[in-house]
């Protein structure tokens, strides 16, 4: 291990030969200090120091955060006995502490004033009187309490920031003070994980990432190499757990993180600031290399999987978290850092916000010399699991950033925080959310709220089958909803086809519902005589006997015209079940067992939605609402339209969403307030069936989906007379008008 | 009647004596030609073809404008036989087109380009073509049917914005042509009104004030002094009915229109477009002076009456409705124009669009002058009805434009479009609004809801006093849901006292409900312990007998804590009634009658507000939604508190609702999620009750409020063994911890 630590006078103003000022940080290692800055190399705090004003985006953010130190500083340390769950004020005081610390860490690295390396030592001189005496988190629910909070995941962070801090200032200290503090705070939290918590340390598992980075960052600053190679390999260093391992296990080949994206958000920043760390420190290690780039890949893709600045809402999450929090400004800031590259910059724009560290220098500094190119958002589908075999995430977009989003959940469970909604789908279009999903239940740090953490409500309505797009069986979750028993199996991805106007993704799974085979084909289609592009859907279930098939729709929006006939409750507002998340519909309408093409149409954002849908058999639909049996209101009320199937074993649902028209509510004008569909039929042959769409001028848009997969495979169907042939999973045929 | 009309060749590039050049335009009238534009004098126009790009908001208006008038041009005029209701495409089509022919003769003013000017000549005369084999509407609804629209309403509207672009090209047509479209448009739907629906011309209502200001441009534009003579007079141009009595009748001395901001807001552009005209033509008449500048009272007004940009929603109206809406625009731009205020360019900053007139001219010249100063959102009382004396909208602030307003409504009923809400309150706080009128039941101009116009539930629900912050008595709405019967009470506001950090509105009614006075006191209180100030509520009801009694609070939000027991119905959500409003809640939760305070928690925008209440006899504590009964998807789903006292004579509410805490989704930070009160008591004596609001630090509040509001009546009351003594209808009292 090769560390980057320059002589500490440098900053002080003690004259620095020119040999030291020119030569690369990596070829000082011979003249370095045991207690210079390590994390970031001294000569970049002193060109981040040297520029000055220069880069406004730096500069503010260094005056946001002068004035957040300055008002600390003026009241004092404050370092309690921990006490609180999540939100509780002792838990917003140690997460202001860490911050604290950071920052003034920085800001002493920026200006020279030593007032702020005191107050950080003040702080953390504190924290080294209180640490030794705290045993387990009082209040702690978690399976690992923390000492510092309710899980031990938070004194993880904690120290990934403080560390950042504490190296900042570590030469401004006396020795007693840097032992005290070396000692009391760093080595004995590192210890707590290593050596107290070792099973939990040696998890593949983001609660492990950041407990691997705060190992190894409190390694580095202590110049402890056991420490590092702890985090790297494991607590009993041997490769089979710690921070390699986890990029191993946790990515897959596409930088897609298994716990989904607002997860990956979250682990972003534990592996992107210890790589960060990594890189500065052993860069023969080639840590942004390793396995070809796949930390910068996580950095793009989870930016890929956002719309409208929000991060897509499957597994666990919040659907109001953003590309703008915090771990994502770390993730591009970082990644910036490393490549330079300019898309990342429009994101910054986004953002508004940057690292107040020499990798924000180098962003606000592209921004200021207008170096911003736009990030391309586009269609991409996210192979899962280590080797990428084991499902996908589909995204597919056209119109680009601000167009439409079709998304296709084909990815395996995702370890504890997963949904069961395998084949669920969702839509974006003109900026916001269209076909959702209810993300978690849970208000983030909210302590009145079960003390901020994930709500009974999260298994019992959001993470089942029947709370997304995709088909519950027999009133159950897919795999029971045990989501350990789900962790067996794979996803599998059939097809993902980006053909001009015509992409499509295409999933399957016989695992979720035992003996029941499900296939979807999902296509974003674009058609000249349509001002945006449909969504049509192929659903098909081959069940062993006869089952009760319930096909969600999830949509925000007003509604505008119910197309079918229905019953609608007067006096009261039934539940629609008891289990498996039906406890929590209410049932407003139920219609009559139909097979006629119904339609429903809502206006979301100022567009108006027309989705239509068929199946193969007589089916009910049902408009239902979430926040039924939940006393403690913890539940948001959002509409579904259910389409329900019973006795059959095999069934095929069709579906069509169109996108219309435009609602002015400045001006008070309306345009395409009706649909440009005239119908929507369906065939099935032998080995495929097809949609038809037929618009208003009487032109049909046909897709055909195949049972099977098989690229060689020819198929052919009898639509209306014509016989249509192709090669493959799926075909579009386009027939004008004149060729009816 | 004098007429600003300068020699047409003017624009088109023809010498001009000095002397012309120079006069004041009023100097000008001996040498008028009879097609001159009138309604903007010539050489205002031409300064504003003189400006070119200068001033980049008028640039952009006219590019905006220019874009959409050749793409009109491209596809050419579409003049369609009248088929639709709002929303529908020949409605569309027909709105269209009056924003064509204004807008083609403003670029053709601007331009010179005569394109413009026959592209409005060909729309005009196919309507030429068109008009005068109209009836009335085939599928209208409304009392008086238009002929190019289903309500009359629409045909005015078309006149006064056609008739300006008529004005802008009348000068560039054949004799012939211009005397086709004088007789077969404009004077055939003049007469449409002053002749054929002299009844309605002569109605004092916004619909009537339309239909005058069409008129009266009309008769400008044709030179038809008679016609201007029964715009401003009536019909018979007697001055019992038109343009002035309208001005006299439905605003207040401080420019408050009966209806409510929703319909000023809506009814402010005729009286500003005509009063503009008359300006123009009749200087000598002082229009914008008459009743002390009531006009421009009104623009003010209606302003003051917004927040976070969006207009008030009491009464029927559109909660999304903002200050951004074209009327405003409008009313903004030509009050600019007569008073050159500052502040309004603030407001048109906020807009981002002014008119496409000299009047948007000087708009854009001063906000590119830097001229523009902040709009000081203040605490105002509006004074309701002709003379001020029937009632009032109280607007009570702190902080400015994105602090805090509570609004109190001592209002009349405002006409057919006025809720059964007397003595209501609403609250907003930091931009977002807290405590909620629902507006109106309506999909403004969606055809699929009931031609866009008002739902059923509009007057089932929206109106009813169930659906306000307000007391309804016996299952019932105010004057039994009758607003006619209504009409004939005005409202009366007995206090409204600005005292720093301590204002108070007060209302009382004797008529809303015969046999039951009701007194409500509302304060906007500040302390230096808080860091936002309370809104303290005290609501006595002295009924003739016992009565049922129930208190609603209509919230926004997430429900975090419901501090008080209940039991809610797992089984399926009953419906609370079956008439005035109440068959559209279902309830969620009722507590027991009880007399302990009771408290409930919600998180609004990121902050939270707690709603501490009490009242002087036991109460139960309902939680409700709205949507039931709903079979069309008619309603929004709101929630709301209901405080149920029944059997009581006499009742006194008490509540307190305090803004506390902040949550940051994005840093995932919580503070000030606890109330900083610690208590809510009540003292009742024998002529007045008070609110003690005790504070964590055992600081308390007192307000008191006298049971009659003579200004000069001395009161006591024994609060904790201290005798408080006040005069006058409410007093505070603060008292520090050591005073107990």
């Amino acid at each position: 291990m090769m560390r980057i630590v320059l002589i500490s006078a440098l900053l002080a103003g003690a004259p620095v030969t020119q040999a030291l000022a020119h030569e690369p940080p990596s070829a000082l290692a011979a003249q370095t200090a045991e207690t210079a800055p390590t994390l970031f190399a001294l000569a970049d705090w002193q060109s981040a120091a040297e520029a000055g004003d220069r880069y406004p985006l730096f500069t503010a953010e260094r005056q946001r955060l002068e004035a957040e130190v300055r008002r600390a500083m003026a009241a004092g340390p404050n370092v309690p006995v921990p006490r609180d769950l999540g939100g509780g004020p002792t838990h917003e005081q140690h997460k202001a502490n860490y911050k604290l610390i950071a920052g003034a860490g920085a800001l002493y690295r920026l200006t020279g004033d030593r007032a702020y390396a005191d107050f950080a030592r003040d702080l953390l001189l504190a924290y080294a009187e209180l640490y030794p005496t705290l045993g387990r988190h009082p209040v702690g629910r978690s399976s690992v309490k923390g000492r510092l909070f309710w899980q031990a995941l938070n004194d993880s962070v904690w120290l990934v920031y403080a560390s950042q801090g504490y190296d900042a200032i570590r030469d401004s200290l006396s020795d007693a003070d840097r032992q005290r503090i070396d000692d009391d705070v760093f080595r004995r939290m590192a210890r707590f994980f290593v050596e107290d918590n070792a099973a939990y340390f040696d998890r593949i598992h983001n609660h492990a990432a950041w407990a691997a980075a705060g190992v190894g960052m409190t390694g580095y600053v202590l110049r402890d190499d056991r420490l590092v190679e702890q985090a790297l390999r494991g607590s009993r260093s041997d490769g089979s757990a710690g921070f390699l391992r986890q990029i191993d296990e946790l990515f897959s080949p596409d930088g897609y993180y298994a716990e989904g994206p607002y997860y990956q958000r979250y682990a972003l920043a534990p592996f992107i600031i210890f790589a960060r760390a990594v890189q500065a420190n052993d860069p023969e290690r080639g840590i942004f290399d390793y396995r070809q780039g796949v930390l910068l890949k996580a950095v793009e893709s989870v930016i890929q999987a956002s719309y409208g600045g929000k991060i897509i809402p499957i597994n666990d999450s919040i659907p109001e978290k953003g590309i703008d929090s915090e771990e994502i400004v770390t993730g591009v800031a970082v990644a910036f850092g490393q490549t330079s590259d300019p898309r990342l910059l429009s994101i910054v724009r986004t953002q508004g916000r940057t690292l107040l560290t020499p990798d924000g220098l180098a962003i606000a500094r592209g921004l200021a010399e207008g170096r911003a190119q736009p990030f391309d958002f586009r269609s991409m589908s996210l192979s899962d699991g280590p080797n990428g075999d084991r499902g996908a995430l589909a995204l597919i977009r056209a119109g680009g950033a601000d167009g439409q989003l079709l998304v296709m959940k084909n990815t395996q469970q995702g370890q504890g925080h997963g949904h069961f909604d395998r084949l669920n789908w969702l839509f974006y279009d003109r900026g916001a959310a269209v076909v959702t999903d209810y993300g978690a239940a849970r208000f983030l740090n909210i302590e009145a709220k079960d003390g901020g953490g994930y709500l009974d409500e999260n298994e019992s309505w959001a993470m089942s089958t029947i709370a997304h797009n995709t088909l519950a069986v027999d009133g159950q979750s897919q795999f029971g909803g045990d989501w350990e028993h789900a962790e067996q199996f794979a996803m599998t991805q059939e097809a993902f086809d980006l053909s001009p106007g015509f992409q499509v993704a295409r999933g399957r799974t016989g695992d979720a519902y035992p003996g029941v085979e499900m296939t979807r084909t999902l296509a974003l289609v674009e058609h000249p005589e349509l001002s945006a592009p449909l969504v049509i859907d192929v659903l098909r279930a081959d069940g062993d006997r006869p089952r009760l098939y319930d096909l969600p729709l999830h949509f925000a929006g007003h509604i505008i015209t119910q197309g079918f006939a229905a019953r609608h409750a007067p006096e009261g507002r039934p539940v629609l079940g008891d289990r498996a998340g039906y406890q929590h519909l209410w049932v407003d309408a139920q219609s009559e067992a139909g097979e006629e093409p119904r339609s429903l149409t809502w206006l979301q954002n100022d567009r108006f939605y027309t989705y239509r849908f068929a199946a193969s058999a007589p089916t009910r639909a049902l408009l239902v609402e979430s926040g039924a049996n939940d006393p403690s209101f913890n539940l948001r009320r959002e509409q579904a339209l259910i389409r329900r199937m019973d006795g059959q074993a095999d069934a095929v649902f069709y579906g069509v969403l169109e996108p219309h028209g435009a609602y002015d509510s400045r001006a008070e004008t309306v345009e395409g307030s009706t649909s440009r569909i005239r119908s929507l039929t369906h065939v099935e042959g032998d080995d495929a069936v097809a949609v038809i769409v037929e618009l208003v001028s009487g032109s049909r848009i046909i897709m055909a989906a195949a049972d099977n997969a098989g690229p060689a495979a020819t198929h052919s169907l009898n639509v209306a007379g014509e016989i249509l042939t192709w090669t493959g999973p799926h075909a579009r045929f386009d027939r004008p008008e004149t060729a009816r």
